[in-house]
């Protein structure tokens, strides 16, 4: 069973927003093995979008659409869509009901644009939005009826309930479905040439019908095993068997499967040991207490974190030698060793971890250029320093360095006594 | 002049990353006045690798391609291009070279792969890479040699290099480029239905040659106008008109335009009134600190952030009374409040803002459902809080939290006395 995924709205085209919407929408489709070959995205413009629904239509047996559902004049899907297929719009009352109750809660008078949003084309399904005042649409189309056209809206949370509650139980019911199945290792501390060389005779190897992926990131890279129209429980346990010999190659480098972040990995091992944990930022500012209390549950570890930007909260907050800071410099080994341990100091945590470092653009020397940071670990045993140069753009040196601090306290917490 | 952008992987298709190379790519054709008629994903497979560039070569001047072209054996884009165009791949000891010095300098040898990498389509121009190992490449093609195809690494800072200092001259030198002129108003507290009706007239009267539309978050309202293929001061000058004449229906709604988010807009009128920030986070878990501090330059206002998860850091970093919280609970009035002036003593900050909620999925009660949360803000006249439903689902919760704070210290820093 094949898919296309289109979304609709010029903000995409000109580059205004990030489309996250496909991204989910393909997992949710992979998931009950349906395959996607391909996503675009076209402006809000009738030609435009008939012509990449019919060209899904050509390709695959399911098209996904998002966007444009709006009650503004830009957007036009729902109108597109209903002459595309030769319907015209009926009023939904129980749409328009669930509309006025929405914009109640929020105070916002029920307008004719909102009742507009109630209009929907005859020939479709009309799949409920919890979440908000678009309905999304359900068209069965094809010569014989058996393909599918969905619209939804672009709200990406209005999206992913109607996905999750509407789309998927459908198509699960409708289409008899194969699996995909994917599998993901995560690597640590090998570059992608040298560990595409280390496995290559276990590359070579894979039995026909599985495909391997790298994807490298910064300090990371996953190797992904795929098996397409398969049988989901012999597909999982082939890819197994095959990163069993993997492990058995590069046994020290991996740090977890599938979707596991590096802080995913520290998050289910700090609640496993039932320890804590507490963060003093500098340059990062935040965005490591933020990748922490992202997930659920980090209540149970997180204790509290410390963005320390001035010298004077160092000193204040976090109890920073202040003579430390003048003589050797906010970035420096001691200033980051006194970060992690004050943080650990003052929350009572069993961890603490801290970043001091330089994040541009200004600010740097040539002793210590833009990128230099030191990262701090404060543990039941003690406490050291380590510095990484981190990058040379302020987000990239901050999306690094964050990255690195966790990973250090993942080393830390798998260490071997 | 119109161009479509292909970016080819499989790890898109299945939902893996989401693409941010796209958005950029834009931006810098739309800067350039390329329209952007189409962009599509495509797996790492030849045919839809072919009929994608074909099909892009049908409705565009030029496609640029990104993606596939790493050391390792699921990287087949350039092998495709070059049967595509009918080549064959020579070896650019240059390249070579280049790689060499890459790979030496983070300490690892130099091998086939890497020298595989260094062959390209003897029919391409070599676009070099500065700062990665796969070459970018550019193929003059179309019936008279008048279209061009661009293929360019995946990874998003080397992409971001070529087009910058590779693709652009070369697209501006080769095409008599005119202008697409994009300008955006930011407007708040108005919701987008309330906004389309209360500008329906100024809308209906808007000249022929520019374009709205709406772009909806949570609690801002974008309002762009587009004029495409125009002379750039002429087009500004209409815009700037239209949004002048938009200025006198919503005056008090405007926060303001093009790119600024809210906290760039707190970031500049804190800088130019010398004064300084400090925040306490306890559901919102350093996404507010960490908005600030992904600015540069954030250094001359943000003194001090603390992530208060705990109830014990509540009472022992920012100095919030146990009592209260035992009393009132740690999502309350009084602790929010506390809070803030709490951050706002402990930093020596001008502003200080703070929120507590609860971000679920558990810990909601009748009272306090998930998504209630209080927010502080404590200035040098005085504190206050107050309490908003931020939603259902934790990142929801986290972002308009996050949002909705920031929004209530520029409320603060612009109100009329």
């Amino acid at each position: 069973m094949k898919a296309t995924v289109i979304t609709i709205g010029d903000e995409i085209l000109i580059g205004q927003i990030v489309d996250t919407n496909t991204v989910s929408i393909a997992r949710h489709l992979n998931s009950a093995g349906i395959t996607v070959v391909e996503k675009s995205s076209v402006g809000d413009n009738a030609a435009d979008i008939c012509s990449a629904v019919g060209r899904g239509l050509d390709i695959s047996d399911i098209v996904i659409i998002t966007g444009g559902l709006g009650p503004t004049k830009d957007d036009i899907t729902k109108h597109t869509l209903c002459e595309l297929f030769g319907s015209h719009l009926v009023f939904a009352p129980a749409e328009a009901e669930h509309i006025r109750t929405l914009l109640d809660r929020r105070g916002i008078e029920f307008s004719e644009l909102n009742r507009a949003q109630a209009l929907v084309p005859e020939c479709c399904t009309v799949l409920h939005n919890a979440h908000g005042t678009a309905p999304g649409m359900w068209f069965d189309c094809g010569t014989d009826g058996s393909k599918v056209v969905v619209s939804l809206p672009g709200v990406p949370f209005e999206m992913e309930h109607l996905m999750l509650d509407e789309v998927m139980p459908r198509l699960r019911s409708r289409f008899a479905l194969h699996s995909i199945v994917h599998r993901t290792m995560i690597t640590r501390g090998i570059a992608e040439s040298v560990l595409a060389q280390r496995i290559a005779s276990w590359e070579d190897a894979l039995p026909g019908g599985l495909r391997l992926a790298y994807l490298p990131s910064p300090n990371i890279v996953r190797l992904r095993l795929s098996a397409y129209d398969v049988d989901r429980d012999e597909a999982a346990a082939r890819i197994d068997s095959q990163f069993a010999k993997l492990h058995a190659i590069i046994p020290d480098n991996i740090v977890g499967y599938d979707d596991a972040t590096v802080e995913r990995i520290v998050h289910d091992l700090l609640i496993e040991r039932k320890a804590t944990l507490a963060v003093a930022e500098s340059c990062t500012g935040g965005a490591i207490a933020s990748k922490f209390t992202a997930m659920a549950g980090a209540s149970a570890y997180f204790l509290c974190g410390v963005v320390s930007y001035s010298n004077e909260s160092k000193r204040d907050v976090l109890g920073v030698d202040y003579d430390d800071i003048l003589r050797c410099g906010a970035v420096s080994e001691t200033v980051a060793r006194q970060m992690a341990e004050g943080v650990r100091r003052i929350s009572g945590a069993d961890y603490g971890i801290a970043t001091t470092g330089i994040a541009g653009p200004t600010g740097g020397s040539a002793e210590k250029p833009v990128g230099t940071v030191w990262f701090g670990i404060a543990t039941p045993e003690g406490s050291c320093a380590v510095m990484r140069n981190s990058g040379t753009d302020r987000s990239q040196i901050i999306g690094r360095a964050s990255a690195y601090a966790i990973e250090m306290l993942l080393a830390e917490l798998t260490k071997k006594n």
